[in-house]
């Protein structure tokens, strides 16, 4: 069941392409997954699909691949953007994880006014991402951005844009997206204290505004996150 | 923006009812969560729905509380069971919390061919059941089975239960859920490396069973199970 080794490398591939590795990288394959010259592993750089490619020459701080075949052409995710109050570092690393198997096409930790956790490091984030991807057999990367405040992001909004928000007050029956109609579209998660009234007040008012429950029990915001990914996917997205 | 602490006990709720504290519900209560006599908080005991009960005695090794009034009845989760092929440690505490919080009814740890924790600490999962119940607001605590070979399940299946299984070998679109029949379900979650052959071809010879896929993405066993029990929750459960 040993499938091969996946790394995301960030620089374009093509047939012939010579890919140098960092020491990092060289620790992983050679190190950690005992990888010697000749050995084939798969590689994707996020744009230009997935490929074989060779082991041509094996060292402890570095070493290069000779890129070979594609194997699968790039598959982008639908335009589906995460926006999420961070939480507890862990859970945190969870929701980015999960997003990216969850096919988001980008990732947006936001500030709102009961959010706790006062910085989010993008580049852990962004590392996490690449990691999750590697695991998952994606061939796309989704951006992680950097923090930005709720109310800056809704000044910006970018017109053509549908948004469903849930958070841990609005409690039902599930909403239904079938009759939704498809495009462009963000999912925001609500921070563990819930909006405050005022948050709650602007997102009901924007028509582009799509208010969401997520069943009758109180979700902690990363199982809202995974849950309201997969009803989206299932609905508008490429689970359809 | 405080919420009521909530607290499980094991023993039958009703009003007037004295609870007796075991010395680590007293520690929570009066050490870590800072209540004194007269505090008033929520209690469940897993059949008789939610209760405010009163502090009558606090002490360091123990304590009393007085039931007063009931507040919400007992609500059940769907007859819905999720089986899952155990994973790493950290991984399995967060399926069973989900679990709890997606409103899973039974909760059974299974033996495939390739599931590779040899065994899972049942009471451990089940204070974490109970943990997770307190977290999301419910009334009611889903029970951890014992580790079950996956074979033995089947030899005993409970008849007019039906079956959806998916493991991360089966990609594409999402089964559709709307057109199945409510009442008894289960969701059985292979694990990492997929069911071995043998297992796929009896599954899929069942007459109650559904194979199941999760999109176009491998899904960690992790994100399947959340995925697979929103799915099902809003088709069939008690989010629909």
């Amino acid at each position: 069941m040993a499938s091969k080794v996946r790394l995301y490398v960030d620089q374009p591939l093509g047939k012939g392409q010579t890919v140098s590795l960092t020491k990092e990288q060289a620790h992983y394959l050679f190190g950690v997954m005992r990888l010697g010259a000749g050995a084939v592993l798969s590689l994707f750089d996020g744009q230009n699909g997935e490929w074989d490619a060779e082991v041509a020459e094996a060292g402890k701080k570095g070493g290069s691949l000779l890129c070979t075949e594609q194997t699968r052409p790039l598959q982008m995710p639908p335009d589906l953007w995460l926006l999420f109050a961070p939480i507890k570092k862990e859970r945190t690393d969870f929701i980015v994880e999960k997003a990216v198997e969850l096919g988001a096409g980008r990732i947006v930790p936001v500030q709102t006014e009961f959010t706790n956790s006062g910085r989010v490091k993008q580049d852990r984030l962004q590392a996490h991402a690449i990691e999750a991807a590697e695991q998952c057999g994606g061939t796309f990367v989704p951006e992680v951005a950097e923090m930005e405040r709720l109310g800056r992001l809704l000044d910006t909004w970018p017109e053509g844009r549908r948004l469903m928000f849930c958070d841990e007050t609005m409690l039902g029956a599930a909403t239904a997206l079938a009759g939704e109609a498809r495009g462009p579209w963000a999912i925001l998660i609500g921070p563990e204290g819930g909006f405050s009234e005022a948050e709650r007040a602007r997102l009901k008012a924007l028509p582009y505004a799509l208010p969401f429950s997520l069943g009758p029990r109180i979700l902690r915001a990363d199982t809202a996150a995974v849950a309201a990914l997969t009803l989206w996917q299932s609905a508008l997205g490429d689970w359809a």
